[in-house]
């Protein structure tokens, strides 16, 4: 099997530099011995400085999906109110997981493509002070929305002292979350996007107001018992095997990261997305998201012109000018694409994209008006 | 970071062939395009025929563990009784599982180092017609050995019509398990042992019971629901972003497998580890499996001898020798050790761990009586 190499431009999986992909390759190690208690230390000690925090922050072995299910699992119980935002497909899943394990969901439907007005989480908090904990998705990569996660975890947490239940996969590492500075109590990332590393890693986070609700909270869990990881982190393990050669990858990634330093990181990942975001409105599309300064640094959502072949534009751009976009997802199949620009990302990755784009649209019959 | 080459014998994770280090250093790509497609698709097929199965299989992103929270949750009620066994920690992590979702858990205790009678199974089903799940360990990695699945499924699942879950991490892939040929309803494994790949997948297969099980079952799940797998698979693709380089890795490994041929597999398995019992005997250690028929073919556990520094004996060991030994898990700390034989493994690897025992051996103070 030969893959092609391609600039991949999916929000996830993203590139993986060489050095890293050379990491990876080391041998396999016992994960009781002394070589993974270094390893797993020192990773830890670096996540929580690209975290912001000194929150406990723990190591899964799964895609980010698993630590979402983790931050509702090890705090809440069933029956628990929690306020979920319906605002995209990614949304939509931390719902969906709430709903799964019998918690007592208000979804609030926010039309695809809008930021969420911190207000209406106000006014559901008020409304209804049984509510016990809020969940929201940092940044939305299914729309190209990040939402006001330090103004809505201002209110959440600092007005009406609920948990804030944090999906950060696609905007940890990428763009500020100081999970400290906004005060987040379970934080949610995932290897392949601002980690330069493949799938198959989550990382959270667990504040005290979190770890004071694990200690009641009922919902069952045993492969995402964060009190189990907490246990075995402290002679340097992971309960359950690890994704060893992941996590080779995540010690360099994260010797770069502060290398670059976290700063400077968030400051490339916006001025790459302005330039995206500029290139692709100079070529006559239109942004999906309604709020420019809400518009994702890490992905963004274009509307598919109408009238053209969405599915042709994908596929040339695929086959003949080795670019991978992404395309919408759940109801906005067909209806947008997408440009990831996140982790192992240069301007001159998304010059290509657009100088593509260029040749690309006009075969479709795409024609700026 | 350098990682030192050594003979890695612990049951998991296990040495990776070169050309699969190689396989997994691909770059990434979508995982909801053609190439996922076709990786998954392919690498389902050939899984099916390590399972020896027509049910399904899917590839899970977890660590082995993960699948045998997938076998209780999809097929199982708060409340269902169940029967487990507690011959060793792999038994006991199971059984945990169940308990933390909140299952009506009869636990039965066998001496660690002991086979479970199949006759125990035969009357504690007898004895209680509301049981509805039995769960076994096919091989104890704790202690070494094989418990006998054929029997035990004959009874669960042909005598008295229960689902039979199985703990297969490391036994498929090495030793028999057909999962057709001995009726086995939900069976899971992981990557890092038999399939000479990583720490980072699990793999699960689901019987025409499971899944009518599955249609009432109403424990809490997300991220291991099959049922969400099985609608993705349909279209080549994983619910949750899956580990792409550990996927890559697999879809060589099963071809190196079918090359080999699995019955050839598992004759070198057996071969190894009997070559592994005499020569430890030899040296005039003792096995702690107690029954010679039942010692495992992936993992050999040998009872440390009295008077002598078990600690000091690993250490010279791993530093000096390079050959890393697994110790005891839970109360056989200090009581055992282990050497792994499964995967990619010869011969001449255990002949270097015996030579380098006969080294070490009397350095720490033990003679043959």
């Amino acid at each position: 099997m030969r893959l092609p190499r391609q600039n991949l431009r999916t929000p996830g999986p993203t590139p993986i530099p060489n050095d890293i992909v050379e990491a990876m390759s080391e041998p396999m190690i016992n994960h009781r011995g002394p070589e993974f208690l270094d390893l797993i230390t020192e990773s830890t000690r670096l996540l929580k400085q690209v975290f912001m925090t000194q929150n406990d922050v723990f190591v899964l072995t799964s895609s980010g999906t698993g630590s979402l299910e983790a931050a509702l699992v090890n705090t809440l119980s069933p029956g628990d109110k929690v306020l979920g935002v319906s605002a995209g497909a990614f949304g939509d899943r931390f719902c969906d997981i709430a709903d799964a394990y019998y918690a007592d969901l208000k979804r609030i439907e926010v039309e695809w493509g809008e930021p969420i007005d911190p207000e209406v989480i106000r006014r559901e908090l008020r409304e209804d002070p049984g509510i016990k904990a809020v969940m929201i998705t940092h940044n939305e990569t299914s729309t190209g929305v990040t939402h006001d996660l330090e103004s809505i975890a201002d209110i959440a947490k600092n007005e009406f002292g609920k948990l804030i239940l944090v999906d950060a996969v696609s905007s940890l590492g990428c763009i500020p979350l100081p999970v400290d500075g906004w005060n987040c109590d379970m934080v949610g990332t995932a290897s392949q996007k601002g980690f330069m590393i493949p799938p198959g890693l989550a990382f959270i986070s667990v504040s005290d107001d979190a770890w004071e609700a694990n200690r009641t909270s009922t919902m069952p869990r045993f492969y995402f018992d964060v009190a189990e990881a907490k246990k075995y982190l402290e002679s340097g393990q992971t309960p359950w095997t690890p994704n060893l050669s992941a996590i080779y990858g995540l010690r360099l990634a994260l010797d770069k990261m502060m290398d670059e330093g976290v700063e400077n990181i968030f400051a490339r990942h916006h001025d790459i997305a302005q330039y995206t975001r500029d290139a692709v409105e100079d070529l006559g599309l239109e942004l999906f998201c309604t709020d420019p300064a809400r518009a994702s640094d890490t992905v963004t959502a274009i509307k598919m012109p109408e009238n053209i072949d969405g599915s042709r534009l994908m596929n040339i751009m695929r086959t003949e000018e080795d670019v991978v976009l992404a395309g919408g997802q759940g109801k906005l199949v067909g209806h947008i694409f997408r440009i990831g620009h996140l982790g192992w990302v240069s301007r001159e990755d998304i010059e290509e994209v657009v100088e593509a784009l260029k040749r690309t649209l006009p075969r479709v019959g795409f024609s700026a008006s």
